[in-house]
Order: structure tokens, then C-alpha cells, then sequence
């Protein structure tokens, strides 16, 4: 293995790992070095370029922390994430389909009962949600648990304002379950579209590539219960500018939803708002598991 | 661009950058998102790999930083660097061949005279090293800026001791100028192999690939004159057990040359030395850069 050149070293690399016994791991890093190689060969990548995209990485993993997931970000927008979301979340018509995932998500989110309010404090315009979880049978799945997070009327997600340490609060965020019925209800706040982080490495790259960094307003569902595919998708607003050119490609025309506008008056739960508010319904539909229960 | 599917997110991602003005980096981003996208579709990436492939990233950008590159060793040990160095470094028969830069070079490194020691305290047997800078037509080149670094006896870089900070030390790393005749002459320590840093997500990576970390015994040179393209290569040592799987695929035959071991005695530099101590002489010859000065 001495003298190789710009047409060896892929097989060299290959062989190179001949001892490895994880086949399937032999196989993803396989094709990896293939289309990697492939790729800088097709453009023939210079050094300086090499040195650059060397220094971009670096970047990317130095902005990303533990609110912050710039690599998640960067696979959103070069499509990687829906291509992903997409090739392994076939389902069978009248399931609600999947999207992508996005940067922000947490884990362990406060718990909610039906019909509260998970905004803590987050601005915006009071949004009533409502809607039911069930099979593809159409049997309502009770004791499903639903994460809902979404942004701010500034387009922030929590994760995104100072203080992310101890001082950390969970706002326009929860977790509940759906009740005997399958139902599920809460008040948040109007989802705004906006932009996503894009003061960093990939904002940079967006504006080099003549991108812009929006997504059209949405709120984020992950939905598991036992027997059922997981389901992590968004409901979109209609009517948005961005529908049409989300920086994530994440749109599917059955995730969008009307979100109707009420005038000032008794809400849904009961109190008497002095502004207008919201109302959206959303009803989702799971597909069984593969594997055995 | 609604309803985007896994046949239809490429040549979307593609659309999106139709406003790039820079033509260049359209190249390059296209082929990258074609290859990335392939790569994803022939081994159906699932998500708890894609999962996995980003907290990977994650750990290569957070374990980097002003003294440990591990997006550089990720290249190198996948084999890019040595692809990118083959693609960008042909040159005439006669000239000296290039190899992989490596994660260790660091800028500003101190200045040497003429048959000075760069140990600066790094360990090792003594070693003297000599030889002279040409052009491909024979002609010496004087005043080439020389940057040599290499590891000690422990297989390490200086940049790889704790007090990587105001404390740090450069040692067996050095710059110096060669003469009017194109000579060049310094005392260093004998270079050993050692296994790249494999510590950290790079190393977990050749250990599930059932790779070793090593590398064959080399010294680092970078080598600049005006008119004259920089030069980027090791001197490797004949008879290294690694020289024929080095970790990251930078053995070149040409490079190989016998490091002399001599008895105690009197030294290249006229000291009478009480251990044994080496001899290394190679000449660089530099090819004429392509660009008029």
C-alpha cells in the first residue's frame, strides 16, 4: 500500500477496513468513501477548497452545543433530513405522513394536562389546539404520548434566548397524553414563520448559495404509543409565504392545516379573551409497528 | 416544492440554489448534495444511523481545537486528503512528490540557523539531517523557507503534551532558510511511528472498522521559494514495520530513504556524542509554479 494515487486510494481505503466484522457498518462506510471520493474527484477540489470546508466543519461542531444542533441544522438544509425522513417513513395512505425532525427538540419537557396552557410565557396570540390520535383502523389510541414544541411570535424557539443553563425554562413546549378517546387538547400560542439560526456557519452558507433561511409557521408534533410507528412530523399553517420554498423542504400538502382566526369573545376553554385568538384542528393517524408486540 | 419525496429532494435542493452567483461553489454544492443524497439512498440510511452519523459529527467538532484538528484526521483516514493532495500535486518526473499535510503543523513555528538543534528538549536519539533544495533543471534554490515537524520518541507532537496554552513549547519543530547553495543542515531526534490521535470519535471509528492508528516513522517538511509551487511531503524511514498500511495512506516510495544509524563518536556537528546517533540526507527538488511571478 505505498504510491497511491488519485485512483487507488478509494480501493485502498476499502481494503483497509477488509477486517472489519460489522457488515452493516462495512457497508454504509463503503459506499461513504465511494461517493466522497466520487464527489471531490468530480470537482476536482482543490486544496485551498479542501482547507475551507475543513475550517466550515469546524465551525459548525464549535456553534453547536446542547441547545444548539448545527449539524442537524446543516443536514436540514441540504436536504439530507427529508431524503432520510422520507425513505424510511413509507406509510400506508390515510396515515399522517412524517417530516423532519429539526434542531429543536428537547428531552424532557414539562407535562400537561388536557386543555392547558403550555405557552409559559411565550408571546404571541393565544392558539386553542384540538384534535384525536388513532389507528389506521381508525380506533382511537388512548394514553398516547404527544410532544408539542414550536416557536415564539418573534420566530424564537425557547431553546434559542439566553440563559440556556440552570436558569433554563421550558415555554411553548410540552408533553401530554391523549385521553380515553384519543383526544388531545391544549393552548399554546400562534406559530410565526421564521427564519432559521442563521448567524452561524450555515446561515453563512445559505447566503452564499442565494438561499434564504425561512420556514413557513408550524408546530412540531412526536407522537409514540405501544404498537405504533413513531411519528414526528409538523402541522403547517395555510396561507403561509414560505409554503413554498421551506429551507428544510419539509411541506406536505395533508400537513396543512387551517388555522382560523376568532374575534375577541369566550375561547374555547371557557375564559373570556379581550383579544382575538386561534383555533386549529388536527387529527392524527398512526401506523402499527412492523415489529411484533 | 410541496410533497418533496426521496426521488424529488435532490434535484429541490439543487432548485433552491438557482440564485447562487458564484458559479464555482454551484459546481461544487451540486455535486456535493448529488453525492450526499446517493450515498444515503444505496445504503438506506436509516434514521438511528443518521442519528448516530450527527452525534459523530458533533464529537469531531467539540474533541477540535487550536491544537488537535480531527476533522483533519477524519479526512485523513478516510482517505480525502491523500485524494486531494494527488489530484492538485502532479508534476514532472524528477520533482519531489507530495504527501498529506497532517493535523500537526502549527503556524510560526521558531526560526533556525544553519545546522542548528530543533529538539528544544523533545526526546530522542540524536539525529542530523542534511540536503539541498533544487529546481527541476538542477539550478539550487537559496533562501527556500523550510518548516520541519515531526514527533519524539513517544510518539508524540509537542502539540499533544498538556499546556497547549501560553505555556506551550514548540519542539522538534522548526523554520529555517536554506543557503546560496541550496543546503540545508539541522540536528533533530530520530522520528518514530506512532499512532494518530486515537483517543477521541476518529479513534472509535478505525477500532469499528478493525483499522490500526499507526503511522510509519517520517519527517514533515513544507517548503516555499518564489516562483515555485510549495511543497507539502514527509522523508519517511526505510524498513518501518507501517510503511505498507500507514493509517492515512501517505507512503510514497520516492519518499523512503535510509536514516543511517552510527556508533558514539564525533557528529556532523563536531561534537563527540556518548550514544549512537543518526544521519538522514535528502534533497527536495521543487517544480516551477504554473502562475507567472
Amino acid at each position: 500500500m505505498r504510491n497511491i494515487n488519485e485512483d487507488t486510494i478509494t480501493q485502498a481505503v476499502i481494503a483497509a477496513m477488509s477486517g472489519c466484522t460489522d457488515g452493516r457498518l462495512t457497508s454504509i462506510m463503503t459506499s461513504l468513501v465511494q461517493h466522497l471520493h466520487s464527489f471531490a474527484r468530480e470537482v476536482k477540489l482543490t486544496e485551498a477548497e479542501w482547507e475551507q470546508a475543513i475550517r466550515f466543519l469546524t465551525e459548525v461542531g464549535h456553534i453547536t452545543d446542547d441547545k444548539r444542533q448545527e449539524f442537524i441544522l446543516l443536514s436540514d438544509t441540504l436536504g439530507l433530513s427529508t431524503l432520510v425522513t422520507a425513505q424510511n417513513n413509507a406509510k400506508p395512505p390515510g396515515c399522517t405522513e412524517a417530516t423532519v425532525f429539526g434542531p429543536f427538540f428537547v428531552e424532557g419537557a414539562p407535562w400537561f394536562e388536557y386543555g392547558q396552557d403550555i405557552a409559559n410565557g411565550a408571546r404571541g396570540e393565544p392558539c386553542f389546539v384540538r384534535g384525536q390520535v388513532r389507528g389506521i383502523d381508525g380506533r382511537p389510541i388512548s394514553a398516547a404520548v404527544i410532544d408539542v414544541w414550536q416557536s415564539d411570535d418573534a420566530g424564537h424557539y425557547d431553546v434559542q434566548y439566553a440563559g440556556s443553563g440552570a436558569e433554563f425554562e421550558h415555554r411553548a413546549r410540552g408533553r401530554f397524553r391523549s385521553g380515553a378517546d384519543g383526544h388531545f387538547r391544549f393552548r399554546s400560542i400562534l406559530a410565526q414563520p421564521y427564519p432559521i439560526p442563521h448567524d452561524g456557519p450555515v446561515g453563512r452558507m445559505l447566503d452564499a448559495l442565494g438561499r434564504h433561511p425561512w420556514r413557513p409557521a408550524h408546530l412540531h408534533f412526536m407522537i409514540e404509543a405501544p404498537g405504533y410507528e413513531k411519528l414526528i412530523t409538523h402541522v403547517f399553517r395555510d396561507g403561509d409565504q414560505y409554503l413554498d420554498s421551506d429551507a428544510v423542504f419539509g411541506v406536505r400538502s395533508t400537513l396543512i392545516a387551517d388555522w382560523k382566526r376568532h374575534d375577541p369573545g369566550v375561547a374555547p376553554d371557557g375564559h373570556d379573551l379581550a383579544v382575538p385568538y386561534y383555533t386549529l384542528e388536527f387529527d392524527f393517524v398512526l401506523n402499527p409497528s412492523r415489529e411484533k408486540q
